[in-house]
């Protein structure tokens, strides 16, 4: 067996280093009144051990070359904040004296605006995913290197923990360790209460390897550390281990799961964990000695005269410096300056079609392309899929690219989370979906993404009634909604094939965390009166611009996505009859010029069309943006500018209700989206 | 053993049957050209000897105490229907002309508009939760029946099927079996090689009792559902099954999963299947015998004249019918009546607070009266809980009414799902979480639910900022946005704890789906000017009404939720200053009367506030309905009217990015949303 391991510290250090790190456990918990000291405390010695034999280095908390941790269970941030500013990351007075101060790092579940957190959680059950994520980036990198993934027990009862475990088993992730802190108490009691589980026969039956040790025996962590990296299969270390370890009264009770000690049993912790308390008051507290039970059942009795205690070693610190960092602002910050990273994909810039073809399609060649243009000096980009690649037209990529394609099955809550990691340090990878599939079911493990500054780019194949016979579970219309309710994804939602490939071209050289949406059925290429291709040869894609398809007078009607090529007949056959009405394209409707729309809100009819829920698609984002215009312009005294010709009117042509299951032209006349009811619609305005 | 379940026909006679249903599922697809007929055909051996041993009854397909089947793997829609109409609850003919035509009951993924389905799905690992969710509600109800749960052998890989595993188990839930139709296909290749599962260990590692048949072996599908009686575990029968079963050349080819016959492979379908083609072309085809593997292989050769097909027995139908229903509407309409319910639970009416709480106590005050109050008669409520009801206050009820009591872990998907399906028939179910965990996480849950008129109220009880502490992951603040991108779902977000006694008082009689959501924090007792409690004895909450708190001239501001204690001391504050705003209330922001609007536009300056996403919250609904008062009004030519005074402005204030964790004041502050900042910010538009 390799001995891959060694701590870099003794372990007698160790055990004196443990009870400082619980004594800044409850001093920071204490003096934010709130926080989560039983869990710290329990997977604490864990913490200890693995932060003290993996390969880090505090100096360059983003080497190349370093383990990674993933905190799946967040909120034990007050361990992982003393582990690390034990082992040089930072200084522990800061964390002690800032956690959970609104504007420090130091938040109340694990951030990595701290260094050494690699990973931001807090909803439970998603770590192992990050985990995997993090594993495949150093694969693809050709890092040698482990992965770790520290977790709660409670946490195990979370599905999403299942579809990574086999996940891991699939991919062979051997470079993965799990731990799970297994001190059976969750806030609401005992976990074989709560919802009783077999986590080894669990993980055993995806095919994990399962070892079994004490968590507070720095002996037996080690040993288990080791033995993980020999066996042939990603290995979940259970650990048991005692909720409030180290202090007597905490021990055991799922009341300090959440919550801080009082000033009072703050001083008896102390106590316990060999703190010499050396204040004044000593003396007072050694006079009375209130029993352990007392306190644990809330019974103190206030004879002494403890008000503001002092806290001595690490745990040295005072409410008035907290509360001076405060109204200061002097917060601790950190030069979190990762390893750098630019994308540069060659791109086909010139493509295009003449002929019709699905938005999906184009995705798919425009990644393919991509994947061939940069084969041989790239290896910076994922794709994942659940089980769709047919549909979703990531087949060619794979074909090209095996190695950096990832089949996850249907499992796409694991997905969504693990796609996310991968893309953190500079892989550009993108998720392709249903939209039901692909953004509906996992909304929150986007927003999580988002959190966490990643580099994902979901693409989905299917939104919109125009999935047609799949029906309403199907139907994704709430896409742009759904974006809009975060605050960092950018969102695409192309026009044609052409637009769509060109987006594709521009997305890929693109950081961030972006959504680019289409539909399922074929479209005819937009072309401009001339009848050239309107998204041609020397066509760029710019975030944000919208495309004027045809002018008019007598109205705006603004369009995204599938719905363009009906509005485009619509407008056409409206015009024959002398109605000529502006016609706009917007492919990036969470960007909107506000420009754009006090023109169209001056002609004094604005329509909108989408193949959306018409409450917060694109519809939505107009009113608001009209809302908004009116308002800036009004503060100009600059009244006759702004009025509009007529009095205003919007009127929003869209999903308005969960729809049938038939084909798309049928659905689509059922709500009222088809060229000839949107025709009778838009003439009754007039 | 008792052998409980008898089959009430012969197996000779089901084997017959198997034939005709295969050639209905392909026709049906053909007919539609889509569906699903691999997995449909492997299914349907299962489902074929299920509903002919089950009690049910097909002329009362509501009937109190039948057992109730979840078809969790909803494509396999035209099993399903060809099964159920075989057994007599509808006409066959009306499934096969209908299949997959918008504006009929009989849609691509199992829809409860079609008799003898009980439960809509279509996003995959779902099923299961909801089987439990009725399990619960038979043991509620005490009926004694049994329920079972069919799936695919793909979803196995869903997270949300170990939670519901475990959930069956913890709740001794022995009248459940759950098949899987195990034909080892997935839409993209071999389970094995998508995602390598052992299912028959996870579900053994879960506690469940696990049968392997031959899942086309009447025999031993029967013998398995008697044994699975007698068994004191939930049982799974893992059945091993042929996708594409009956039909040579479909047989364990993963592109039947989702892809339906030409016209000229179903009629070789049908040869193999024993359906001799009487159609004068019958000769040509013998005659030219094209070989199976040239169909498989898309190489049909055109050497005969086959072009519109005449299918024999159940069959016969014709593309003019088709169209004929589509054109004329003419679509099949069954009487869906179920046991019929009401809600009439008593509540303490009268019930007030005169001292400030959190909305929360409040809530959980309201729910344990009405345990209280109807205890000794009622049995038709349920809440629920994911290991947090100290937190969301739930324990009280728990204490009072232990046995409609669900501690379901840290498990919210599967939640989300059984919560849902318990409330369907009549059962009052309160499912409370915080906002991240009770709808973010679980968004997509609920919409499924939604689709299924459930009776669900999800009660979040820690929204926005005010959550404070525990930081971005726990800031819910998308909870409006979330509802507003559903359109079943009603929400009510109370001010202060005396408007959320009373709004539970007014859902727990209320059918449908609600939100109600509120904040962390304690809240100061709204008072009128009189100094009286304004929601106070004789208040009833009303939905969609707002609360005028204060009169004034100068401009409105909107508010909801935790911010109205905020907004009533800005709001003096300015008065004092000669600035006199009119301040309303609303705690139904899905719901706001056009008339209210078009009154404060005229004023011609509205803010908005709320611990919210500024982009998709309070203000955002408000602006859509100025925008749609404006256009309501100007159609009347009645300008005067509905000029502001002044040129109008809306400013938003709420949540403008992911938020600190800190104190709920200090993040407030950090988002300008503290009483100083809304004071200096309201100034700055005067």
């Amino acid at each position: 067996m390799k001995d891959i391991l060694k701590p870099i510290i003794s372990i007698e250090k160790l055990q004196t280093l443990s009870n400082e790190a619980k004594a800044s456990i409850l001093a920071m918990t204490t003096l934010a009144k709130s926080g989560h000291p039983g869990g710290s405390m329990s997977s604490l010695d864990l913490l200890l051990a693995l932060y003290h034999c993996i390969n880090i280095d505090p100096k360059e908390p983003f080497k190349h070359d370093r383990d990674r941790v993933v905190i799946s269970h967040g909120h034990i941030s007050p361990a992982v904040y003393s582990v690390l500013a034990m082992r040089g990351y930072f200084d522990l007075y800061d964390a002690i004296t800032q956690f959970r101060l609104a504007g420090s790092p130091f938040e109340g579940h694990v951030e990595p605006l701290v260094p050494g957190v690699e990973w931001t959680t807090g909803n439970l059950g998603q770590g192992l995913s990050a985990a995997c994520g993090f594993a495949l980036e150093c694969r693809l990198k050709s890092i040698s290197n482990h992965i770790y993934c520290i977790m709660g027990d409670g946490e195990q009862q979370k599905g999403q923990i299942s579809e990574a475990r086999r996940f891991a088993v699939k991919y062979g992730l051997n470079n993965l360790t799990a731990i799970v802190d297994y001190n059976k108490i969750q806030i609401c009691g005992n976990v074989t209460e709560i919802m009783p589980q077999n986590i080894k026969a669990n993980y055993e039956s995806d095919g994990w390897g399962v070892i079994q040790i004490n968590g507070h025996d720095y002996r037996e962590i080690f040993e288990a550390l080791n033995k993980a990296q020999n066996i042939d299969a990603p290995v979940l270390i259970l650990a048991k281990t005692i909720m409030g370890k180290g202090v007597s009264f905490m021990e055991n009770k799922e009341k300090y799961h959440g919550m801080a000690l009082t000033d009072e049993e703050l001083m008896f912790a102390f106590k316990d964990l060999n703190y010499i308390i050396e204040s004044e008051n000593e003396k007072d507290i050694n006079k009375t000695s209130p029993t352990m039970p007392d306190i644990m059942v809330g019974k103190e009795k206030k004879t002494h005269t403890l008000t503001e205690p002092e806290y001595r070693d690490n745990g040295i610190m005072h409410r008035e410096k907290r509360k001076s960092i405060k109204e200061n602002k002097l917060f601790a910050t950190y030069n979190l300056n990762p390893e750098q990273y630019i994308f540069d994909f060659q791109v086909n810039k010139e493509k295009y079609y003449e002929k019709s073809t699905d938005n999906r399609s184009a995705w798919g060649d425009a990644l393919a392309d991509i994947a061939r243009k940069n084969k041989d000096t790239k290896r910076n980009i994922a794709v994942f899929d659940c089980d769709l690649m047919g549909s979703v037209k990531t087949s060619e990529f794979n074909k090209i690219l095996p190695e950096n394609f990832f089949q996850a099955g249907i499992a796409e809550h694991h997905t969504a989370v693990c796609a996310g990691a991968i893309s953190k340090y500079g892989i550009q990878t993108f998720f392709a979906g249903f939209g039901m599939f692909g953004l509906t079911e996992v909304y929150n493990q986007h927003r999580l993404n988002d959190i966490n500054f990643t580099n994902l780019k979901v693409v989905l194949t299917h939104v919109g009634l125009d999935v047609g016979e799949d029906g309403k579970t199907h139907h994704c219309v709430d896409y742009i909604g759904l974006v809009n309710n975060m605050f960092g994804f950018k969102l695409i939602i192309p026009a044609d094939p052409n637009q769509t490939y060109k987006a594709i071209n521009y997305v890929v050289n693109q950081k961030g965390n972006w959504l680019i949406a289409m539909g399922r059925s074929k479209l005819d290429i937009i072309r401009n009166d001339n009848d050239e291709v309107f998204f041609g040869k020397d066509y760029l894609f710019e975030y944000g611009k919208v495309d004027v398809l045809k002018d008019g007078n007598a109205g705006t009607l603004y369009v995204t996505g599938t719905l363009v090529n009906t509005a485009i007949k619509v407008v056409k056959r409206l015009s024959l009859e002398g109605l000529n009405l502006r016609l706009v394209n917007i492919p990036s409707p969470l960007e909107i010029d506000t420009e754009e729309i006090l023109r169209a809100y001056k002609t004094g009819m604005i329509f909108t069309l989408e193949d959306h829920n018409v409450k917060t698609g694109l519809g939505d984002l107009i009113a608001q943006k009209i809302v908004e215009a009116i308002g800036t312009q009004s503060s100009k005294k600059d009244t006759e500018n702004i009025n509009p010709k007529r009095n205003f009117k919007l009127i929003k042509f869209g999903v308005e209700n969960y729809a049938f299951s038939g084909s798309a032209e049928d659905v689509y006349k059922t709500m009222g989206l088809d060229e000839e009811s949107l025709i009778a619609r838009i003439k009754k305005e007039f």
